[in-house]
């Protein structure tokens, strides 16, 4: 029998925000790899590609032509998972097992800048700022028409995370809904606003501050944290130190910090395996539904699935589908590994 | 203004075993599609392979033989997630954020049969019988230790889902706590029991044989459907037809059913792109805590990748870790699809 530490020992932690557990195995972390290598694109890219439907002038799948944009530019997604057509619909409640709905909805695609080989990390201040504006419109815009409810923004990059083109873009999916984990989030921020008067997020990076185990990186206005129930193994999420409810909130000086916070935590990811870092991110939010709300604290999450190099992912397969979320190394240690990369981009470095 | 078609506008379904939606978008389905292509494994698997740490009499990664085995065969993960130590803790409920608790538990290895070459579709009745009952000896054994409360059986199969041994075989993972999708689940159980007195799956049953629509294969004791919640493209689920509670109320004759639908429906996975057919698979049922499970209905789920061909899977990226899981084919599609497939396997057609 021996004492639990944390840094060592098999345990379960909690996430407050969907109220679930995931499974630390910290000394997993040294089993060897023998299964799928990921491939990864080296070749540099042009600033523009004529092939590409994204870059500025060129035709897009439905044969209209791209304006020659000259800073971040949203259209329409050609195949979106939703529709605008209003659907009449009866419920029918004999029906236990088989409850279906239709869900009217809008999806966008934000280029993040005409130039097709500039990721995020390698991007201006002032053109980061810009995509932040453009987030900022397209949730106000969105928000505003009476059937949306709720304003999804994200980003898939890199072709493991299912990213088809690499000219940097993001997406928007607004709907009429509340989807699954945003709808948990809130029952989680609204439960602790109810009893505390303060949002979860508030306390919890007070605490978080107060520790200091697995901050990244902290600015006058946000803060870049592995949180402590962090599943995958680079996850970090981003909150806002005042208690914002949503992006339409910031100042101009969080618009600065929040773009500024945003190159630095994607330099350190570029420089932690000398790539481009895949990954799935996006804001959390209130929702557009009309109604107040309080116990909402903006936060951007980042899901990126190297474990341990390039091309070695974390497989969420078997255990993880079918019991819950299990990752390897600690948040601590991922904190600390991320805290130590370079402020320098690795392709400017030495330049 | 249109009326509500589920086979054509996008929707929503509700999952009642996790209380979860997922959207349906069935137009998607024509979506071109321009990125990542999964590498497969063409090249025909020799009976034995020298260097595999799965094959009998081969050394393993802890330098142990494996014994000339002529069945399945068990034993310990060289890697496990968990360990069986004990170890001491004192919750510390100052931690409002920082929740965590060491957990105790056991991961074993069972390799399916001796033949490095032989996956579930290919392997003769009796062979799988011989993997059933090896899984009910390891439910009892493994439940019977006292701080063992589940017994999670899985298989993950293809390197996409992250398998790095070609070698059939699947794993245990058994532990102290209740997983947290087994603790949805059975929360969701255990209220529709309390309320009807009946399994949820029983009802369920009867209502998806009754329609027809979902339903792939149907025999004596199982049937093979694909859920109406489903969210990969080829989800199945085998459900028992008596509401048995796990895996140890088989009866010899439902042994033989169980075995004869696994191997059924993996033959119809394997045809469907004329490929290995990669998933991850597990079976959920009652927990081994000493108490009373009538609300368990044993059934095991099918999480298949593969989404237009043997090398184009669905990603489940941003919209789907933020928002919540999205598919595009219908269940209904998927079923027919699947229904379809010849019993006999590509691979022995003809021959
Ligand atoms: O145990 P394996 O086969 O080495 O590993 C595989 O299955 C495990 C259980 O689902 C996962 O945690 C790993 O990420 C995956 O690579
Ligand atoms: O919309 P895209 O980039 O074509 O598609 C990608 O992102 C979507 C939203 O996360 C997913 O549903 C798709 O599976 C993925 O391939």
């Amino acid at each position: 029998m021996k004492n639990f530490d944390i840094n060592e020992d098999p345990h379960r932690r909690f996430n407050p925000l969907i109220n679930e557990w995931v499974l630390v195995s910290p000394h997993r972390a040294k089993r060897p790899w023998q299964g799928q290598n990921e491939t990864i694109a080296t070749e540099a890219l042009p600033k523009y590609d004529p092939t590409c439907y994204l870059c500025p002038g060129n035709v897009r799948a439905n044969g209209l032509n791209n304006p020659n944009y000259e800073s971040s530019f949203v259209f329409e997604n050609d195949f979106a998972a939703m529709k605008q057509d209003e659907i009449i619909f009866e419920e029918d409640i004999k029906h236990t097992f088989f409850k279906a709905k239709p869900e009217q909805g809008i999806s966008r695609v934000v280029c993040f800048s005409p130039r097709h080989d500039l990721t995020l990390p390698e991007m201006e201040i002032d053109g980061i700022e810009n995509i932040i504006r453009t987030w900022q419109k397209e949730y106000t815009d969105l928000g505003n028409i009476k059937y949306i409810n709720h304003v999804q923004i994200f980003e898939n990059k890199g072709s493991v995370m299912g990213c088809s083109n690499p000219h940097p873009h993001g997406q928007i999916w607004a709907q009429s809904s509340l989807p699954t984990q945003v709808e948990k989030t809130q029952n989680s921020l609204k439960s602790y606003f109810d009893k505390n008067n303060r949002t979860l997020l508030e306390d919890y990076l007070q605490a978080e501050l107060k520790s200091g185990e697995r901050i990244v990186i902290e600015n006058d206005h946000f803060v870049a944290l592995v949180p402590f129930w962090a599943i995958w193994p680079y996850e970090t999420m981003i909150v806002s130190k005042r208690a914002l409810n949503k992006i339409t909130d910031f100042t101009a000086e969080e618009v600065n910090a929040f773009a500024t916070i945003l190159k630095q935590l994607t330099i350190k990811y570029d420089n932690l395996f000398s790539t481009s870092f895949p990954y799935s991110s996006g804001i959390h939010q209130a929702p557009t539904d009309g109604l107040d709300h309080p116990e909402w604290h903006f936060h951007m999450h980042f899901y990126p699935p190297l474990l341990r190099s390039a091309t070695v992912k974390k497989f969420m397969v078997g255990y993880e589908m079918l019991g819950e979320s299990q990752r390897d190394i600690t948040p601590e240690k991922s904190a600390e590994i991320l805290r130590q990369q370079p402020d320098v981009h690795y392709k400017s470095a030495g330049k």
